[in-house]
């Protein structure tokens, strides 16, 4: 399963992709732009440290600009993070974003899993604070989760926050799809990080902004040592010009991300409304993409209609018969409802 | 000493910059246009084990396409070879690319240096052999070296490479500079690779094809299983959908690598008689740099006349009073003479 995630558009060209999930309006103009007048910059060295671009996240996240790591896509940061931690034991969620779990192996940390349960409709129970023992070095949380799109409660979080803190435990919790969810700011752990030194929150530009061909992650985190041992397992050049460039621009998209949530809001509860009528099980999920339930072969019929989705059996705690699609501009939803409806027939 | 290197152009805006050495001419039209012609395609992930790419750098160097593995810059390559082999001691020269004691100083492994003495023109001698001991785990050989510019023999390498094996140490060579060489072949370890699988050698898209800010270089080696392990160590989506492009655009740029190489050789010839003229001691490069000596305040003198060369104090092994100069196209070179010629009267 190593390496296999959704949005391999390379091997199946034509298709409409449903399997990445990102802001539906495509990559914003002011991104474009950016990286069209970058040409007579790719000679020059990136700036080591990106300081306008730390700056300008700094500002957008309200946070000082010491509390900020960019990352090549916030992949990398998963990698540099655990490099600099050396957990032995590490507890994930399952199913969840199947790069904490590779990343922790490749690097030699034991994993645990937490298996979210479908009869407690894939949303973790009580029992899950008793897997918080002094033995975990670290945590990884996905809010909301992928790939059911399910959020964590604060209150679920801030008792996860207490145990971790009580046992000198990491906390992380990727944010990434967060900002497709109606109330961000009741979900998001970013006012706790000045009181909490063991809570890393993951952030993309991926995501927001359409652009994960640029790669652009960062996080966020108040343990400055930690910050400074992560700067220390990566290269003073992982951050290209273009995606500095591309990232300051980014970030004054500001109407391009209120736009992409509303058709987000609108599309999912349209999309859930259609796959009930069909007959599908979906979950409620509150992210900008869809997981349900489906015949063991749905993947190969979409791809025969020309739609990739996302097959989820090769996530730890799945099987065959579940998969996720992005939700996306109204035209593209419109089609894919249409090749289920004749699938479904 | 931490991450400082040339190239800073940032903190010197406005200024020719001598302190970076990428192929004079720039970046190609056709690294531009595949730049350019990428924005369509930014919404996507970057395609995991970057197939394309892979295959057109295997038919240029005219290896296995097994054998190529890609970093976001070769600097990328050198923390993740480092963190495939974890080696506990490690040989390296002084002075040579700072990059490769600060990552194994930073990913934890013991750096011994071979200091290159003045009075031997900054050339190793015959009892670097000896310090190639069973116990060291892997050695960094930078050819042409860096900041020197002075080539390693033949002989000096193969030597080199027999104890490598028999004492099972990986030998990196960094040949990210070869290109400018004029006899490249003559150099290269690159025949040598199939039989060695303790051999790794470095490449980059940086100089050759003076793209810096794009992020490109690659590794060829035989040992398929470090190759493996080097995967592992990084995130499935290192190289971004632009740099991708761009370097199998960069690889069709033949003849302006070709042209590239003769405005090198004809200016560093230029340049070193020029600064002979001037009383200043040089070393007899053959790459795209000239490395010498000069008072202590230059680099502060040539700011101030809008010119950034490189102070070579920070090098492990130098001092105060070494400079190394990029060689550029004839005009810009002209105002680095002009410069030097005023504050040398």
């Amino acid at each position: 399963m190593k390496h296999i995630h959704g949005g391999d558009v390379y091997h199946h060209q034509g298709c409409v992709d449903f399997s990445a999930n990102c802001n539906p309006l495509g990559t914003p103009g002011k991104v474009r732009q950016a990286v069209a007048d970058s040409l007579d910059e790719l000679v020059n060295y990136p700036q080591v440290g990106y300081e306008s671009l730390k700056k300008a996240i700094a500002q957008y996240e309200q946070v000082n600009k010491e509390q900020v790591i960019c990352g090549n896509g916030a992949a990398e940061l998963i990698y540099t993070l655990i490099l600099a931690l050396r957990p032995r034991q590490a507890l994930v969620l399952a199913p969840t974003f199947a790069e904490y779990e590779q990343a922790l192996e490749n690097l030699g940390c034991r994993v645990d899993y937490y298996g979210l349960k479908r009869e407690c409709s894939f949303q973790p129970q009580s029992d899950f604070f008793d897997r918080l023992t002094p033995q975990v070095d670290v945590v990884f949380l996905c809010n909301p989760n992928n790939p059911t799109g399910l959020l964590l409660e604060r209150e679920f979080l801030e008792r996860v926050l207490d145990i971790c803190d009580k046992h000198q435990t990491m906390l992380v919790v990727d944010e990434c799809f967060l900002d497709f969810v109606k109330e961000p700011k009741k979900y998001s752990l970013k006012e706790e990080l000045s009181e909490n030194p063991h809570l890393f929150l993951l952030k993309a530009f991926t995501k927001r902004y359409a652009m994960a061909g640029v790669r652009l992650g960062y996080g966020l985190c108040q343990n400055l040592d930690l910050l400074e041992r992560m700067g220390r397992m990566t290269q003073p050049w992982n951050l290209s010009v273009i995606a500095q460039k591309a990232g300051i621009a980014a970030l004054k998209e500001e109407d391009y991300v209120r736009r992409g949530r509303q058709i987000v809001f609108q599309e999912i509860e349209r999309m859930k409304q259609e796959f009930q009528k069909l007959g599908i099980k979906t979950y409620d999920s509150q992210a900008n993409y869809l997981f349900f339930e489906g015949p063991k072969d749905l993947w190969e019929k979409c791809l025969d209609k020309g739609i990739l989705i996302r097959d989820c059996s090769n996530y730890t705690g799945l099987s065959k018969g579940y998969y996720r699609v992005a939700v996306k501009m109204p035209q593209e939803n419109d089609r894919l409802l249409k090749a289920l409806g004749e699938l479904y027939l």
